[in-house]
């Protein structure tokens, strides 16, 4: 790769040329980040914190809660459902299937039950063995509180399950396919219109994973006919750990589909306080029980940003980071002993990008001591995740070159 | 009982003594209650916010996801044990039984379903009529699912379950009774000790919802041998609304049990992220995804401020609180058709205090219009929450007062 980059271009003055020229750059000037030194290249872990969401914060304590008290219910009742469209608008969701509510992982039970019950007769879930742990555990706990059968994609964990990989697991006992969007140890980005289709084709319903997309990556739900998603709300989406996720429902399918949790703010005429179940129509029926809704409101912050800035303008730039840091690695990290485990097509890739090196913890350890924030993923990934509304070109280049220096150092010392 | 009463005990001066007289009265000033003229009445719905939270939300803001970002999991991971233990203090739960996490809805749900697989052949979940709907909701949901049955108490609302009912309703087939602490609309206490005894004498295994007694009311799980109990963190625990909940399991059943939602959180060695679930030793293996980690901090703030108090100084002046409303309300709104929803052995009820009256959704909202915040609750009660640590006796006197012209005026345009 290095025959293909002038020198000109490994320079950190292109790097600074690309920030200038950045139509986002102003948005980083957006969220806290208050140590000027750090290189933060891990919201894909954890998003940055919004200056607008510390705000609001502030009206969420002080007035809403401490001053208002539960007369704020009023309003906040409806919260999940409103933070729900938003996020919807970047997922590609129109209003009334997506709502804020519960993990991730609760929400994968949910829906999962929802469509195993939905498809009667059929007791198999497909999913990958490279799927993120809660998307495998929870089927597999499904499986074996159903009886059903948990059958796992044989994917390369570099390139992600393909479509012709799907095609050859569904059959006629499938209920369900449930996949990531975009994986997350790789980054790599799955065809969500071809492999919905082919789960269609089977009889089963689809299941995608946004955690690794969501705020990222265009994400067109609606269009792809998808049936069920779900994702996290802390990572591109900025609501901080542990903020609560969200769940998208089809419309043609929310009031078929029955969840097996049964809470109070599911319930049909919630304060009516009756005495049998009866589910609430729309996305509500989703919801569990009392809602999280001061970090709801910081979902809803998030994805008032990402809309902002739009979500064209945010794949432009993530495409342009990531492709970046695949050039600068080719340069300097891949004669080190780094392999992309990312797709090398910009299209087949979300904002994060992975290298395999047998030493990958040590060097991310090294890297954070330097003040240099990426992942290490069991057992030998490192994954740099460039989150476009924070992610500086010179971040990138400095981040790379932190890593070049760091394996070469290790290597010789070894 | 006006007759019981001098006129002196009735004049305001009164309740001004008895807040001079408070040993908690300082406890107030901890709480940001920012308009002074309002008398909130409704902390059993939602508790007042500590400035403690206010503080510790900046720093968990601004510091620890702002600035240190996803640095902070290396303490955070941590945090749902720890508030989780201090949670354990209130309620009588030695250390390593009590975990924060998801809703109270959420946590029924996966420890009632825990409860039945441990009883294999017993298929009867016995609970109140008059249990929170997300109880009674959840365990219909998860008797649907198992073609188990759900058998009703038929007990007097306003006295809650007592032990003879639940020994009629126990037998060689109840694999579960599920029974709130404080009953949520009439405030009634039920006696811990001697229900858990009767579900064990029967072979069930016996969870308690602690929502309307943590923090209010000691509470003694391990001395009374319960097994499971869940509670929310938004009432008497002033943790912020939709704060997380909290599960119990004791000790002999927590490496037993198995809950049905596989998630990330629960898994031993969970950062290997294996290709099977295993589920981790201790209470992670209650948790279910990424935890709630601002809300969670507000959970440890809102214990710690109880224990600080101390829940026995706290149970003496909810005893003192709603004896000195019943007290009131005996001279003043009995006689205009409030009947007392709530026991009068003050042995027997818990820190609200309800009253029926056939227009007590309308007198709610002009109490409302009037700055006291009570609470409605369908078809003709009105809740009096009364917290120890906020609720001054003044509060008291002025709510039974503005309460008893409300209905004069009210009866006289009718």
């Amino acid at each position: 790769m290095v025959c293909g980059m002038s020198q000109a271009l490994l320079d950190r003055a292109h790097a600074q040329q690309l920030d200038a020229a950045d139509p986002l750059r102003g948005y980083r000037e957006r969220f806290l980040l208050a140590d000027p030194s750090l290189i933060y290249l891990n919201g894909n872990s954890l998003g940055a914190l919004p200056l607008a969401t510390l705000r609001r914060m502030e009206v969420m304590l002080r007035e809403e809660w401490g001053t208002a008290l539960a007369r704020s219910w009023r309003h906040w009742v409806d919260l999940p459902a409103r933070a729900g469209d938003l996020v919807g608008e970047l997922i590609g969701a129109a209003p009334g299937q997506v709502i804020v509510t519960d993990s991730t992982t609760v929400n994968l039970y949910k829906l999962m039950s929802a469509a195993l019950d939905a498809r009667p007769g059929r007791r198999v879930i497909v999913t990958d063995r490279d799927n993120f742990p809660s998307d495998r555990y929870v089927a597999e706990g499904i499986a074996a509180g159903r009886g059903a059968e948990l059958r796992m994609l044989a994917a390369d964990i570099d390139a992600g399950p393909d479509p012709a990989l799907v095609g050859a697991a569904v059959d006629e006992d499938t209920a369900l396919v449930s996949l990531s969007h975009v994986a997350y140890r790789s980054g790599a980005l799955a065809d969500m219109a071809a492999i919905t289709a082919i789960a269609h084709r089977a009889g089963a319903l689809m299941l995608w994973d946004l955690c690794h997309s969501v705020g990222a990556v265009p994400v067109e739900l609606d269009r792809c006919d998808a049936d069920l998603a779900v994702g996290c709300s802390y990572k591109y989406l900025s609501a901080g750990p542990g903020a609560p996720a969200f769940c998208y429902v089809a419309a043609r399918l929310r009031e078929v589909l029955r969840q097996p949790i049964w809470g109070w703010f599911s319930q049909r005429d919630q304060f009516a306080m009756g005495p049998s179940y009866d589910p609430a129509p729309g996305m509500a029926k989703f919801m569990t029980g009392t809602p999280p809704i001061l970090a709801t409101a910081a979902v809803e912050e998030g994805a008032r940003l990402l809309l902002e800035a739009g979500i064209a303008a945010i794949r432009a730039k993530s495409v342009r980071l990531t492709g970046y840091l695949v050039e600068l690695a080719g340069a300097w990290l891949e004669p080190l002993g780094c392999a992309l485990a990312t797709p090398r097509d910009p299209a087949r890739r979300g904002s994060h990008v992975t290298f395999r090196h047998p030493g990958a913890e040590r060097i991310a350890g090294l890297l954070a001591a330097r003040g240099v924030i990426t992942d290490y993923r069991a057992p030998n990934r490192i994954r740099f995740g460039l989150s476009p509304l924070t992610t500086r070109f010179t971040d990138v280049w400095d981040a790379a070159r932190v890593t070049a220096d760091i394996i070469a150092d290790t290597s010789h010392a070894a």
